[in-house]
C-alpha cells in the first residue's frame, strides 16, 4: 500500500513566522505523498478587531455568529490558506489549497443548537477519499482550512484536529497513512514533565483518570486514538507515539 | 470530443444578489462539465474600507500594493469563492473553489513595474490542464478566483476576463470548449444600441477605428478572439458570437 503523510498544524505554528518557516522546511522537504491541515491562528481575531467584529463567547468558548463565520471564511480560507500554497510552491511542494467545503470534500454536522448555540460549528462526519486522491495521484499536495460543509450547504468552522482525523480515517483505506498532531511541546508529558513514550486506550483512562492528561489534550487523544482505531497506521503526537 | 461549458462572471453579477441567484440556478442546472471563473466585485473595496486600506491609484487605475493583495486574497479567495461554493452546492452543483495559484494551476507574469509600477498584478501566461481535468473528469465544478501564481511563487492580482480566455485555451487541447462572458448589456452593440450578432478579427479591427467599440471592451473582445483563435469551439460575450 502506497503511504501518506498527514501532518496538523496549529495555530502556533501559523502565527510564529520563524517556526513556520522552519515547519514550511521540513514538510516541503518530505519525500513522497503528503497532506497538510492547518488551523486558523490568532490573525483571525487581529482582522476581526479591525473589522469590528466582536468576539461572542458563551462559558469560556467562542460562537462563530454570521459575521464570524465570514471572518474566518475570508481568514482560513482565504489569506492563512493561500499563503500556506505560496510559501510551499516557492519552496518546491505543489500545494494546492481547499476547505472541507470544497467538492464537499469534508462533510460536517452543526453542533445541536441546544443547551447552547455556538453557532455556524461543525463536527466532521465523512471525507471524499475519493477526490483527494485524485488531486494526490495528480501530484498536487493538499493544504486544507478548518472548514467544512454542512447538511444545509452551510460552511461550518471546524476543529482542525477532528478534520485530520477525519481525512485520514478515510484515506486509511487507500493509503498507509501516518498522521503527526504537531505539538508545542515535546509530546504527551507525565506530571514531572517527562515525556510519555506511547499512549493507547487503556493508558489514555489511566492518564484521564488521575489528571495526567486534562484540557485541550483530552479531545486531542481521543481523536488520535480513533484515527488509529480506525485503520490509520501511526498517529503522533509530537513524539508521543499512539497505538491501539 | 468532450464538451465543457466555461462561463466568466463579473463583479456586477457577484455584486448583485438577485442577479447572482439566477446566474447560479441556471449555472447549476446546466448539463455536462462546465467551470466557473469569477470576477471579485467592490465587496474587496468594501471590506478594505472597513480595514482602513486606502485604494491606491495611478492614472485612474488601481495599484495592488502589500496590503491590497492580502485584502483580494482573503475576498476572492476566501469569502467570495467560498460562498459561490457553497451556495452551488446547496444547488446540487458539485463546486470546488480555487485560485489560480493552487496547484499552480494559472501561472502569471507579473507586470512591467516600468514606467508605472502597479504592484502585485499578473497576466496569465498559462493554466495547467491536467490538473484541472482530474477534477472535472471527478465530478468537480471548478470555481476559480482571479488570483494566479507569478515566477516568484508570488500570488497576482489577475483580470478574470483574461484567466478565461487563458483556462479556455490551455483546455481546447482535451475538450470541445464553449466559453461564455457574461455581460451586463445583450451583448456588444453598435452605436445605434443594437446587438451586433457575430464578430470576427476583421470586424472588430474596424469596429475599433470607427469608435463603436472602446473602453473596457477593447480587452474583452481581445480575450474573446485569442480564445476561439486558440481553438476554443465557440466564444460569446452575451449574445454576441466571437468567431474566426
Amino acid at each position: 500500500m502506497t503511504s501518506i503523510r498527514i501532518i496538523k498544524i496549529g495555530g502556533n505554528v501559523v502565527d510564529d513566522p520563524t517556526a513556520l518557516a522552519t515547519f514550511l522546511d521540513s514538510f516541503a522537504a518530505l519525500e513522497g505523498r503528503k497532506l497538510l491541515i492547518h488551523g486558523g491562528g490568532k490573525i483571525a481575531s487581529a482582522f476581526g478587531r479591525r473589522l469590528g467584529i466582536e468576539p461572542v463567547m458563551i462559558d469560556g468558548r467562542r460562537v462563530t455568529n454570521a459575521e464570524t463565520i465570514e471572518l474566518v471564511t475570508m481568514i482560513y480560507g482565504g489569506l492563512v490558506n493561500k499563503q500556506l500554497v505560496a510559501a510551499l510552491q516557492s519552496r518546491g511542494c505543489n500545494a494546492f489549497g481547499l476547505t472541507g467545503a470544497d467538492g464537499g470534500v469534508v462533510r460536517s454536522k452543526r453542533r445541536n443548537p441546544v443547551p447552547v448555540d455556538y453557532g455556524f460549528v461543525g463536527d466532521p462526519v465523512a471525507a471524499d477519499a475519493a477526490l483527494l486522491e485524485r488531486l494526490i495521484e495528480a501530484g498536487a499536495v493538499p493544504v486544507v482550512a478548518p472548514l467544512t460543509m454542512g447538511e444545509q450547504y452551510e460552511i461550518l468552522n471546524t476543529n482542525a484536529d477532528t478534520m485530520a482525523q477525519t481525512v485520514a480515517t478515510a484515506l486509511a483505506d487507500r493509503y498507509a497513512v501516518d498522521l503527526v498532531y504537531t505539538f508545542e511541546l515535546e509530546g504527551v508529558l507525565d506530571q514531572n514533565k517527562q515525556l510519555i513514550p506511547t499512549v493507547n486506550r487503556a493508558r489514555f483512562e489511566a492518564l484521564k483518570a488521575d489528571g495526567t492528561v486534562s484540557g485541550g489534550m483530552l479531545p486531542k487523544l481521543e481523536n488520535a486514538l480513533r484515527a488509529v482505531e480506525a485503520g490509520v497506521r501511526s498517529v503522533a503526537i509530537g513524539a508521543t507515539i499512539i497505538s491501539t
